[in-house]
């Protein structure tokens, strides 16, 4: 891919990335380490829970996204820098699911006292296979110009 | 600790998660399966970067924020049942930094079409030994009452 910079980027740009298939060990492989809840290590035991069976972390999705949107997602020149933003998981992420990112560009707002660099906010959409939008993600990102220095 | 329901939630209750003490090591591992760039990943090349040395992916310092807020931070019965929030990243997390998370109840709000159930707001605040706030996170928590089957 083109590595772009702030110049290359306009209000609208959009951007697919490739596809992760999660399956059963890596939910639990993850939830082990960062987020050790039953819903996400146990398939029997999550099946009495508010998921109704084995569940993502929604940061395992978060992390995900962001591997996908590294490899193949914003190729931004500087690297993907973000300082934050809103997200939500309107629905479980579940063993099986087929992950990739869609990405828009929904503002650009100059740096007031840095030259070449601007915050770019982007919409971010994880979706599985069937369609269906699993984390929403409006991250601010650090974008430079070509002749800025990062 | 005591295992908490929805009556036992009031707005202002506050919580205080043990440490994490994060290291280079961890930061790359993390960063290597997530978020591989060259500020993540190697100390070396993160010096000519943005962030000037090597700095942990925020998506790391999300979920160890994760493992705190489960192992210690908030003690609810049915577990840590998040839909999302407002993330923010003001500083980077380094290595050598010792991470601990402070948790407020801000919000409580039944819900309409269930009862014994209510959105949660919190917010958590992921801070370094110095104090240094690294993380803010204002999560909504589904959380049940007593009675309530989850």
């Amino acid at each position: 891919m083109a590595k772009l910079y702030l110049e290359d980027l306009k209000v609208g740009d959009r951007f697919q990335s490739g596809e992760h298939l999660l399956d059963a060990a890596q939910i639990k492989a993850f939830a082990l380490q960062f987020d050790p809840q039953p819903f996400h290590t146990d398939e029997e035991a999550a099946k009495a829970t508010f998921f109704g069976g084995l569940a993502a972390s929604g940061w395992h999705t978060a992390a995900l996204t962001m591997k996908l949107l590294v490899d193949s997602g914003i190729p931004l020149a500087d690297g993907i820098i973000g300082s934050g933003g809103e997200l939500q998981w309107p629905k479980p992420t579940r063993p099986g699911d087929v992950l990739h990112v869609v990405s828009e560009v929904v503002d650009i707002t100059p740096s007031r006292s840095k030259p070449g660099r601007a915050m770019v906010t982007m919409r971010c959409q994880t979706r599985n296979q069937r369609g269906e939008v699993l984390q929403y993600f409006t991250p601010k990102l650090v974008v430079h110009s070509r002749t800025a220095t990062s």
